[in-house]
């Protein structure tokens, strides 16, 4: 590889938290969203799992299926239970009716008990129907806790909202190249104290073995006091870089996957929130320079920014003996 | 512009989240109240907007007018539906009555059914209204869910409080002048660990283009233990300031905005908390100086803090030769 | 003053967010529960009081008659809505019955409505108190999220829990002499990354005139990794202490302040906590040293940590010549 | 003692929190669990105890069964005070019954009052009974806000979710030896700005009295970006370390005890949290060594986290004439 003998004199660094033996051929460590391309193994799922936080997370609509199908759920639980005991225990249902009539009489009385509505038309009569209908009330209060508690959660739960450029460009820097991304918020919040991170992971053979080594990439500005707008990250690749006198070639060969980290402060949640992503060999484009995505608004009163622009490059010729030694 | 020559001595910091070309004619970059004079667009809205966020920042009067429209409608969305399966489904009402008893019957049954007061003097007989109300009976609980979440997230968000200056004088200070704001929290807070900065924007003139620059100001104090009683915020004119030299005219040719940022440790919220405003050329005082705000109390038991005096200032003469060149 | 020659080396420390005519005769500038002793004024009292903040820190006493009171005021004001109405308009309510009865017969409808239990054996049957009925379910529902938000706040808010020793002491230390105070958790929680801070007020003459001067107290040390049992705060009195060569009566003339912040890492809040007090000149002891506060339990298995012992201290016999001059 | 010499060199570490007398025999003074070997006296327990944070750190089940066990009280509590008012005094229920049924009646009826399902088969009809249930919902309401405070803080309560190795290991390092642990989380949760401390506490005797020096632990890697998969936390022995030349028999007889604390920042959380363990002499294995607890998955697609195999380690011989001094 034409850049090892300068990437030689870079420090590995081994505190990322990942090993030097954790490469993947065709994964990739980081996906996209942020996530860890990891799955564990060797304990049972309700320990390694978070529910409370795998809720939080997921989207809005699957998150109102679940609790829609935890309620009918229940209810049929219930409804079962008081169709055993038998209806009659019910004052208000008519014992004559059929069966499924009966069920589904248990199955609405159930609900109102779940519910706290409690109409009073149909009331539990009998000492186990009263025992399970108080039971019940109590699950529903509980259950209602726990739902208020996720619905809080989900609210509350600091985020950075960060967009980020699709692809990561090899662009003119000064005299020489560098990589850059974008990134922007696309709500209504506002970063102050934002810090960015690059660490490369670059999967390398060293003594006929392929092990994964990783490098900081020291940033032109690697700390900014607000983020209103958008901030273009660039890692200049100079003497200074791991990746100088990388060929394209290279980089394609080392499957080098770029890790990027985004830590702020929030005033929307008054809170630190992290957004990480990554972008792999792939996603390069060799000689790209971002366009503009904000502008003077018309009438001059204000500044438009246009979030769907934020990938929006142009082709450049990158300039010559610099990214590739030929 | 006479500063210019000196101005050029200064790094114009190029990480305030503000590019060069965001300067716009009459507006501001930052609103009074802190918000970013800014907008985004090329997302639908509702990716755009946190609604939660837009709810926790909404006065008072307009955020318990939207609960009570929201629930409003959702009844007359039920009622319609109780209308359309029709009121001989429920128990306890009169199907010989108007169309409108009818409908007002159903709203009130819905009200029932949504906070689950559910009387009971009403009550789903059919097999549709009963679906129908157990799965408004669930939404109501998810709603009080969502509202117990806003009000809890309204109550608790971390504030710091403050009451600005209206105006950012230019006072006589040791032998020159100083920019000077003043700050206080009007709670009964207690702020800690207490940081200023303050950020000048200047729209100058290079190459035939307004571009805008950004300088840091350099505080005397820049950090307080501890924020009881009002804080003058000072930022001496001096060598060292990228103001210096600078004449009344040029200030408003350069459209001048100062930017506030007040960071610090809450005691109510045990959090961090930021505030921001900004002050633009029209609200400078050319010679002003800002008289006492607190006092001993009669008493002589406690101090007393005028808030209503935080802008209180007295008009003074600047010293000859140091703030303009003439 | 005695130790005023001395005391002038000191650079009077100006960010205490105090100024130096904020002194009082007779009263404190902090209270003993860490409060300021400091009044607003100048803005109407519910822009300058949190009330969310003050329902938080109020004694749980109060805290559950306020909101018992609120519940049969507003009980009161419903029923009175519905008395004016006229009973005739709940079905349920028999109209021949005297005024008082009627109204309680409201009032109890009226809590029925208000907490969702709605029983139904009264109900609303006539049009305006069914839209009356159908708002105050709404109120109560909402009532209700107020008071779930207050409730977690009170349990959630992080707090240190520190006990502070009644007195300040002036014990011998190494060849001299230091002030002394003593702290420990009262609850089960565990405290790290522990920083204490002593600040003193003196209240001085100068130029005819009585001025309050701020000087930061260095201590032997001032952070610790872990408070599980007690911490006492040491300022050694030396020739780096504003305090050398002070007679007792120096510092009961300059009715000396001592002004004392613990603040940590809390591990059952995962949050930083803070805890002020302060020592006036009358709650110094000069001579005197803490006993230890903890033991060996006699199993032998635990340590036994006796928080009553707090302020035990012994006299003992100033060594001569160090904090007097005579 | 062998190392005594060697370890005189050290600084004996004060700021631990733990005084040089709180030793114990046979016992420890860090729990497994990262709690503090330690009780409280002098204070009624209401003062000592935060309920609150043992209730949110209480398992599952146990909380569960104080709910359960605390609403059935309450209904007990209330249904006697309806029983000796007279059923009588509550409409619905027929008063010939046997007095247990009028008891398990007037039980029903409570617990349809304080969850506020209110049926209403069962109603009010005295002014005490009326009294009686209007306070007993309201209470109802009360209870319900403090178990979804509850609930929340019990999902919300920022934790590491870290396991550590059951074994301390000394490994061979370099040309010397190493103390080793290993940690990893076991949750869907990534930890970033990951810190690690070790503190040892030894219990030597020092002029015929045993005391418990404590000293810090410098490590290799104090401090990872990230804690993706484990993370093994190396302190080696050499001369920078204060158990140099400490034999196995040294390091029983000073029944040495290392303290372990883990602090990084989550992003589940968005906060930071902290996860303390402690090992004693006898969980120390001489020479071992640990294996790998992750590997590439068969797909080659995603790396894989074995959790069952945090403490798997192999015994190996360690290298001569470095722990021990022979």
């Amino acid at each position: 590889m034409a850049g090892s003998n300068h990437r030689n004199r870079f420090r590995n660094i081994d505190n990322t938290g990942f090993g030097p033996n954790s490469s993947v051929e065709g994964g990739r460590l980081i996906n996209p969203d942020g996530s860890t391309n990891l799955r564990k193994r060797g304990l049972p799922i309700w320990e390694r799992i978070s529910i409370y936080h795998t809720l939080l997370r997921m989207d809005r609509g699957p998150f109102f299926f679940w609790i829609f199908l935890f309620y009918t759920s229940i209810n049929v639980v219930f409804a079962s239970i008081y169709f055993f005991i038998g209806v009659n225990n019910l004052s208000g249902i008519d014992p004559a009716q059929t069966a499924f009539q009966q069920f589904t009489a248990a199955f609405f009385f159930s609900s109102q008990t779940l519910t706290t509505v409690g109409y009073g038309h149909v009331a539990p009569s009998g000492m186990m129907t009263n025992i399970v209908a108080s039971t019940e009330s109590l699950l529903g209060i509980l259950a209602f806790a726990v739902v208020t508690g996720l619905i809080y959660g989900r609210f509350s739960r600091p985020r950075a909202y960060l967009r980020f450029s699709g692809n990561l460009l090899v662009s003119p820097f000064k005299s020489s190249t560098a990589l850059m991304f974008r990134t922007a918020t696309y709500k209504n919040n506002h970063l102050t104290d934002v810090e960015a991170q690059m660490t490369v992971a670059l999967h390398v053979t060293e003594n006929g073995k392929i092990v994964t080594r990783f490098y900081q990439l020291p940033l032109e500005i690697s700390k900014i006091n607000s983020l209103a707008l958008s901030w273009t990250i660039v890692h200049p690749i100079n003497e200074e870089s791991p990746l100088y006198n990388f060929t394209e070639e290279d980089i394609k060969n080392s499957k080098m996957e770029v890790i990027v980290t985004i830590k702020a402060f929030d005033d929307h949640f008054s809170n630190v929130v992290m957004q990480r992503t990554s972008y792999t060999y792939n996603q390069v484009v060799f000689g790209g320079r971002f366009l503009p995505m904000f502008e003077r608004a018309q009438s001059g009163q204000y500044t438009l920014l246009e979030l769907d622009k934020i990938n929006t490059h142009e082709r450049v010729v990158l300039p010559q003996r610099v990214f590739s030694e030929n």
